[in-house]
């Protein structure tokens, strides 16, 4: 860490190589995770920005492992089976929101956008990437029973259940796939939609 | 950076330094900032998850003093005229999703969840925090007029403009804001909304 003009600075690759090794993790050891770890990494999400300073983020965290069984029951069956694999996973984090902020609130009636996604996403994100540092893996599952989560883990009309993240020490001999993404010149544009980023191509070029 | 069973593991202190160290930044210096760092930075959101991998973020970089004094115009006029300090930054990223995926509409047909604006959400966070360990400043603006943007930046019907993330070097003499957050007791519960979790109570008082 270097510290200059009053704020920290890290070696930023080394933020890049952790961005780059964290991968989605679907098999985990039974390793438990400490309440220390876990706090730790909520810490993180708990430090995100968010529209206004609400703070709409809750975590719900599910580790008993009865506790578990019935949530992944509720959750994971019929079209959610895809999504089973959680259920092994020590701890499972539900991310919620609380929707009752005045900001909120407003905000979804002017601009009609639902802050609290954008929200959760980044402080989910910054969990993630915590836990990848502390050497755990996670998973974000969106594709759940969300009005059963909902009863599962009491939570309240003004509440939502976002995602559900997984999360655990990978089990033994799990290899991060590789990740596929779309060329960065798909993506990243000067000015306007689809106009052409200078440099995009040639990196994307170096990449193959 | 230690490697451990395949995996790269960062000094997990070095990431909360920089998650501490963060802070929404209003006031830029003109200095401008390199297309290889704008680059490196989106390279950095590129490699985020998203739900079955649909990566529906685009990045549009404005950064043409004549294109932002365009955009920021036609965004942060009349009820968002708050948000008017991003005309100044040196560079608007303006985080758009493209919804035609059809993971994305299944999503919010079957789910009703707009899953792009949780995606965003990671995405632009991977880029707030790569600025961050840059030596960047970012803000985050959910208020501006999201019709006329659209407009400005060429913004097909299929897409949306989710944020716009104003970056720069920041202005000398800029303190970080100290963080406000909500006690740790109040957004992390065990297995229930509202059940207390062993151990918050004590980080949050000695926070005070």
């Amino acid at each position: 860490m270097l510290r200059e003009a009053g704020r920290w600075r890290m070696n930023p690759s080394d933020l890049f190589a952790l961005v780059e090794s964290r991968s989605s993790v679907r098999r985990y050891a039974e390793r438990p995770v400490p309440d220390e770890t876990i706090l730790s990494i909520i810490e993180s999400a708990r430090k995100a920005p968010s529209a206004e300073n609400t703070q709409p983020w809750r975590f719900v965290v599910v580790k008993d492992p009865q506790a578990r069984q019935k949530l992944s029951r509720a959750c994971f069956s019929g079209i959610y089976r895809p999504t089973q694999f959680a259920a092994q996973a020590p701890v499972i984090v539900a991310l919620c929101a609380d929707r009752s902020a005045f900001l909120e609130r407003a905000g979804e009636i002017i601009q009609r956008i639902a802050f609290y996604q954008l929200d959760c996403g980044i402080a989910g994100e910054h969990l993630v990437l915590a836990a990848a540092a502390l050497g755990l893996g996670t998973c974000w599952i969106g594709w759940f029973d969300r009005r059963k989560a909902k009863k599962v883990l009491g939570v309240p009309a003004h509440g939502e259940v976002v995602s559900l993240i997984a999360m655990g020490y990978p089990a033994e001999g799990t290899v991060p796939r590789q990740k596929v993404r779309r060329p960065l010149a798909s993506m990243v544009w000067l000015d306007a939609w689809g106009k052409r980023y200078p440099g995009t191509d040639q990196r994307d070029s170096k990449e193959k």
